[in-house]
């Protein structure tokens, strides 16, 4: 199974970009970090910077794709929930699974309405490049769950 | 006012102590993290290790403090609830309010028992150095919502 993240923004050198690495080479699934940039979106207003982010991710999204939104107002699921809808995906052999991230104003309802699963970190809002390494993370230890590896302690 | 973060294990030098750093010094409420560790914990059940934290806790907290307890069981807030939360413990004059976070198998009941507020920064389980980091920067996003600032964008 193939894990594709679609996330606006540039890690570059951050922190943030170290820890992700770090629980990236734990993970065994073949994981893709696809970070999108527009250009000229520095006078747009929020609806339409959204709706240019939209075409972006349609165009980034691979067809044969589950598709999984990540978005505050989504359904929330614990750790060992989640583990098992990356499960439930691998067993009814879903070969891609796509998580997007929308930018500082979020995901358009298009995304929204076209996902199979719309999923919140939380209530709280984080920092987008945050909301990454929380999403590896959690990807990490939906593996280690799935393989029993104590990791995650119940 | 005055925040105390209680936490057990150490940052080290990890990517979390950097990214906790950044946010700390960006806050101008004056906060102390205070890293505590057990002795000879290693052969201790669950129940114990937490009885023993519980002790450590409390001889850590300052009589005069509020205390808010982080637990995965928890309220949710979302980050203008949780900044309103703060700013009125500052508008009635509460002078310390101080963050305990539990050890892997989270707190002690009297721990929770004794809090004024148990929250939880949402439904999965974060790494204990995560949380921390999570914890900081809604520290500093609740700062930014008090004073109007735009890093919070709603």
């Amino acid at each position: 199974m193939k894990i594709i993240i679609l996330a606006f923004g540039n890690f570059n050198n951050s922190a943030y970009k170290v820890l992700f690495d770090e629980f990236l080479k734990r993970i065994s699934y073949k994981v893709e970090l696809k970070e999108l940039k527009l250009k000229n979106s520095n006078n747009l207003n929020s609806e339409l910077l959204k709706n240019k982010e939209c075409e972006l991710i349609l165009n980034n999204l691979e067809s044969d794709s589950v598709l999984i939104a990540l978005d505050e107002k989504g359904r929330q699921f614990d750790s060992v929930e989640f583990a098992k809808i990356l499960n439930n995906y691998q067993l009814n052999s879903s070969s891609k699974i796509t998580f997007v991230l929308g930018g500082a104003d979020g995901l358009d309802q298009k995304i929204i309405s076209k996902a199979n699963l719309v999923m919140s970190l939380g209530k709280m809002t984080l920092p987008h490049l945050m909301a990454r390494v929380v999403l590896i993370e959690q990807i990490y230890r939906a593996q280690t769950i799935i393989k029993n590896h104590p990791y995650h302690r119940v």
